[in-house]
């Protein structure tokens, strides 16, 4: 069976769980109405169930390659992308200055979602775009703008990230990459890249590169690093794409998943540059662009999860092993557990996305903070999720699950680098015990009261549920403030299983919410009797501190004995 | 940096662990002295490490193929298995009288494991032809263990189990092959059969297949299922490889991964087949080799684990991101987590192997039963553990944990099989709380008192450490008290959790005696502290009945709403 975009279940969550109708109040988002969420999700899974998931499977068997060093996409990539860019769905979040609809994020991410879905390979390409997009509107000059912008809005052109250097991943302030100033107000990057996603593309008629990079007298590690555009070919006075750049693609690396989306090494040799943003504070433009970016990753999460979810349902209504192995419990735990998160971590995102909605709207630095501090939770839960369902998903197809032509082995195999990409799990948690708890604990408080609010709301019609939940937020709360006690080492030891904790009491909070809104009671009590209670053990794990980890010997880790 | 196998490792738990010095006081096993399981260790060590280990990569590139119908093994396969089988590798746990060395299991899974660390697709072979010689053993006439045993054990020739058909996976009853009698005493057998590894060699002169069929006076169901030998050279007058039988491999599999590994669609023309045990009593004769051949698949978790557990701190070792990776806290609990989780998936594999050995030593049904229950425990657990650990590696190699040239994306993709094969893991967990609980949970609750012992021994050097190791061996009692008052629906709907609950507090119990007994206590605590505390709420799961789980709507499954 094909991926069915779930549109109700999305809409549900949007409307009645992380209160997307407040946006429409707001003077920005007066548009985003319930007419227009339904018209957005209903004509967007269409598109990803007839027109983005067909080519999923030709990409994992032809992958992208290079050929007489020009980009080849897999078969259907050019024409399934026309359909998605000439759908306008590329800016539907994009300022409408230049061709945006300029509409809520969380409008954004839903269609993201179940394009992510359809083909997470191709996916990539816009979700890339949008997050230049948005640099350029942070930061980019007039002139930048009114160039670059409508072309990446239409889907004429598209966006990549130029982070990684081979010295240079979780420690993007090692990078060697140089920036000279040409003397005409453009810049001459020089140096080499890895990683970078959709490096080339056939399915747009140009590729524009935000490339980190660091002039001569800019200081070591982050605080010296610019950025900069760097177009495969350079617009001409008509904006149209002139001389190719001093810049190529040297090889694609052979991947795990996500075999049609061409992760290229790039080599800058001399290439034309222009500003983003200030010089020297580059790192502040990537890291705009680099929030949404991750809370699409959670939602490509998610995407991943639904898409193997349906796919095993399917496959166990049909399989007979006396009787339908869909009634078989253990089979049904499987599924029912799948779906209880997949429910919690869409829910997270979504409530994500509309806090960022919030805060660009109300310009409140209480949104604003909320989607900080939701922000690393929705990308490494997502992920996890993700690829802890399309995981259950192989199982759940026995021996065929393990046969590459059923499909279901393709979702492990894609979703798997969503852990990775744009700041690992471990850095997203790092960030969230680090950075994001760098208020006090403000933000996290303010949505543990948020929790403790709700289960208190539901006691009257669920006191089991809404007792447990009141419960780990209890905990959650004790060992938010041990961390907060302690120092930044001891916080990332901890820092994992701490997210991994916030992550189930949150989506326990949201599963109260629909089995007391209108929700599914049964998939509540499934969450919260299943997948809620392992959260005394992550908090533990979480305030187990430093000690006891360095204390095991290398030569212990290696395999051998203690020395 | 290649894999290095752990022999002081594995030597400490089988001395200092799961009591493997008492084989050496039966009669049977008095040559398992000390100096020879330091001798089997070292140099099955070193053929895992300078022989196997440098085939595996090939054989991930270069798949076995069919041309012409004729079996090509992947690259330097042929040289290695040829090193195994002059090593006398393969019956190292056989029959004397027939050429093998009579050892117990436990040193042979210990062999096992360290050769499966090196090639997981390469080790199958030899560990399927050890469960076809114990299938003989038990069941064979004196013909056919004359003829067959004595090429097996030499790995002149090799084994195969041929159980399922596309309509018949884990419900072998379903299965549809005839066996008719041809009047001289053999049977002709017709028939399709999936799935079979190793379904034909080139590595081996003849390949001989136990195949399960149907009688026309079978009954319906498992009960009227018979096991034929059907060689795929019929052996002459003098036990040499003859005619051809009527059997031919009609096409492999592409796999995730194992893809040195032929896995083979059978069809069975008439071939002719010699009975194995009685007619009617196939099932009976299977299950003998199943249940070491469970074990084996454990085992199979445990050593992919440890190599891919060995890249990953190699790795971080080398990997400097502001210092080594491997001082990173989260890097670091990633890789103490694991190394916590492989010494105790070996210490339940190991245990198991040896009231393996010491049933058959001394026939005590005590150990018998231990055994049996242990069984599905390290299957399942070792291979979970596998396929987490193996996720984790790939996870602390970052972006590089995702290119196919690293090799540990192969080790996430070979050991996926590994929970799926010989009975998925939800089987296991269902035998577990099934069949294994029919003795009124006698053995459950003898390996429970043996641990509640193990923690008031332990309490007065690691009063922390053994308390909390009581603490979680009270609550699995009752958990399993609970279980054995529920009707077989209600245990099914709780038997996975169950299942990792009682292979996280049998851990935490041999963490404990390793803590106290000359072994590591820092990777004691970390277990303790970080891998034991989830069994709260995976007890309580197991608990939690079916009726959540049928309330679940089936088109909220799919993705719809709730009808």
């Amino acid at each position: 069976m094909a991926y069915q975009a779930p549109v109700e279940q999305i809409a549900f969550i949007l409307n009645r769980i992380v209160s997307f109708p407040q946006l429409a109040e707001t003077e920005l988002f007066a548009e985003a109405t319930p007419e227009t969420l339904n018209a957005i999700l209903t004509e967007a899974g269409k598109l990803a169930t007839e027109i983005i998931a067909p080519v999923n499977r030709a990409g994992d068997l032809t992958p992208a390659r290079l050929e007489n060093g020009r980009l080849r996409s897999s078969p259907g990539y050019a024409e399934a992308f026309r359909a998605l860019a000439e759908g306008g769905w590329i800016g539907i979040a994009a300022d409408p200055e230049h061709g945006g609809m300029g509409l809520p994020q969380a409008l954004n991410m839903a269609m993201n979602e179940m394009i992510a879905s359809g083909c997470l390979a191709l996916q990539l390409n816009p979700l890339l775009t949008q997050g230049q997009i948005e640099a350029l509107e942070h930061h980019g000059s007039d002139a930048l703008k009114a160039l670059y912008l409508p072309k990446l809005i239409s889907g004429e052109w598209s966006g990549t990230m130029n982070l990684t250097e081979p010295q240079a991943g979780s420690d993007v302030g090692a990078l060697t990459t140089r920036a000279e100033r040409a003397g005409d107000g453009t810049y001459r990057i020089t140096g080499q890249k890895i990683f970078i996603t959709w490096g080339d593309s056939d399915v747009t008629e140009n590729v524009c590169h935000l490339v980190l990079a660091r002039l001569p007298d800019g200081a070591p590690g982050t605080r010296g690093i610019s950025l900069f555009m760097v177009p495969k070919l350079i617009p001409d006075a008509d904006g149209n794409p002139g001389v190719a750049n001093d810049l190529r693609v040297v090889s694609l690396e052979h991947k795990l998943g996500i075999h049609g989306s061409p992760t290229c090494v790039m080599s800058f040799e001399g290439a034309q540059g222009w500003l983003v943003g200030e010089e020297h504070k580059g790192m502040a433009a990537m890291f705009t662009m680099m929030n949404c970016a991750r809370l699409g990753v959670g939602v490509q999460g998610v995407a991943q999860a639904e898409a193997a979810l349906q796919q095993a349902v399917a496959y166990a209504a049909e399989r007979v092993q006396m009787g339908p192995i869909i009634r078989h419990p253990d089979v049904r735990r499987m599924l029912a557990e799948s779906r209880a998160e997949v429910f919690a971590a869409r829910a997270i995102c979504m409530a994500c996305a509309v806090a960022l909605d919030m805060a660009k709207a109300t310009g409140s630095d209480e949104w604003a903070a909320r989607a900080a501090f939701l922000t690393p939770i929705a990308k490494a839960h997502g992920t996890d999720v993700g690829i802890r369902v399309s995981d259950t998903a192989v199982q759940v197809h026995g021996g065929m699950g393990y046969i590459e032509e059923t499909g279901a082995a393709q979702y492990l195999r894609d979703v798997r680098i969503t852990a990775i990409y744009e700041g690992t799990n471990g850095i997203q948690a790092m960030d969230l015990v680090g950075r994001k708890l760098m208020d006090g604990g403000a933000a996290a408080m303010a949505l543990l009261d948020e929790i403790l609010d709700g289960a208190k709301a539901a006691q009257a019609e669920e006191p089991e549920l809404a007792n447990q939940v009141w419960q780990a937020a209890e905990t959650l709360r004790e060992a938010t403030q041990d961390l907060l006690d302690r120092d930044l080492d001891a916080r990332f030891a901890g820092a994992a299983p701490y997210l991994a904790g916030f992550a189930r009491v949150l989506g326990a909070h949201f599963h109260l919410r629909a089995a007391t809104g209108g929700g599914s009671k049964p998939l509540a009590r499934v969450h919260i009797a299943r997948i809620l209670p392992h959260y005394a053990a992550d908090l533990a794990a979480a305030r187990a501190g430093l000690d006891d980890l360095l204390a095991v010997d290398d030569r212990l880790l290696a395999g051998q004995m203690p020395g």
